[in-house]
């Protein structure tokens, strides 16, 4: 299985080359992301991609994580601090739009969406829509692999301080997850070779009787 | 791109047929799963594998989702309550099995840990813990998509009930996410030929200038 091949070859990149993505490259990786799964379809988190070397220096001043800097691009994971009833409308004009179908044969649908998402709070949507960008997150790791780009998500990061210079809490956004995209530096990265730890298939998984 | 054709042939399957996956093809998945990234590569999460017809009618009672019953393997995603200092310690004692270096030589990796996770509460651990089952979904599902198996990830599943019924709470777990795998029944799907729904991609990402 592919997928097994190319996660077995990627590994957190401790230290990347200077090589930088194509952009078609990259496009392919942000067209995989986007066609994750999410819970109820509703994508409730956006992605921001930065290359611009000063930004990242900003970025990733005082962190432990110089990925930040050296990668060839930097993809934040954003989740919608709150979910509105706006974001489920847009939502359902979309579907109707691409479908051709009327707004109105959704309307069970968008009853569903608005009784399940608006009865909770804006903490637990948060926290929600942050699981729904994991889920984009393990896409981008395995469309990279695919295309032998290496990469290294993080969680080490000042939130606060990319939420602020992205200008996400305006977007009514919260950084949750960042990914570094690039080549690994074969020669000079000590992580290259290192066996790769997983547990025992049967640590992980119990079939139950 | 490969991910990119297995994504758009996937879809979240309302029927399932009653074809049974393969115990071969199922294991691919788990091990394509259990090659997932995780942040310090603690896989704070296990999976529960359920293929028996009345424990799963059990789960599935009272439940909007058929397909908890009539898909043929239903996988849960358990992710630990609360993370000890014995979870570091073994994942510690793993990797320098694995690796044939003495424990000590990961003294600070150990302290890194030590110091990020058992710092934060239990909850938010629990909440971290989930969100790195969330990236092990993320590769199940394209896994699953690869071998042509179709899948069905739920949320809205009853947590108290599996976590009982499964006694995941001994086990310092509790349920997060579900997921249905199996084989679409493309008679009597109607959501087998529905145009998939996704953002615009420039709706999705930001190049930040």
């Amino acid at each position: 299985m592919n997928t097994i091949e190319n996660l077995k070859w990627r590994y957190a990149t401790k230290k990347f080359s200077g090589q930088r993505i194509d952009a078609e490259d990259l496009n392919k990786i942000l067209e995989a992301t986007n066609l994750s799964a999410s819970s109820t379809g509703l994508q409730p988190f956006r992605i921001f991609v930065v290359e611009n070397e000063e930004l990242r220096k900003e970025l990733g001043a005082g962190s432990f994580n110089p990925q930040i800097v050296q990668s060839s691009h930097l993809l934040v994971f954003a989740a919608h601090n709150k979910i509105t009833l706006a974001h489920i409308e847009n939502y359902m004009a979309h579907i109707a739009q691409q479908r051709d179908i009327p707004v109105e044969a959704l309307a069970d649908f968008k009853a569903a969406l608005v009784g399940g998402i608006l009865s909770r709070s804006d903490e637990e949507n948060f926290n929600w829509a942050a699981r729904q960008a994991y889920i984009a997150l393990g896409t981008a790791l395995i469309a990279a692999a695919e295309l032998q780009i290496d990469s290294t998500p993080m969680e080490g990061f000042d939130a606060a301080k990319f939420d602020t210079l992205l200008q996400l809490e305006e977007k009514g956004l919260r950084s949750v997850v960042i990914l570094a995209l690039g080549y690994r530096d074969t020669e000079n990265d000590g992580f290259v070779n290192l066996k790769k730890v997983r547990l025992d298939l049967a640590d992980l998984v119990t079939f139950v009787q």
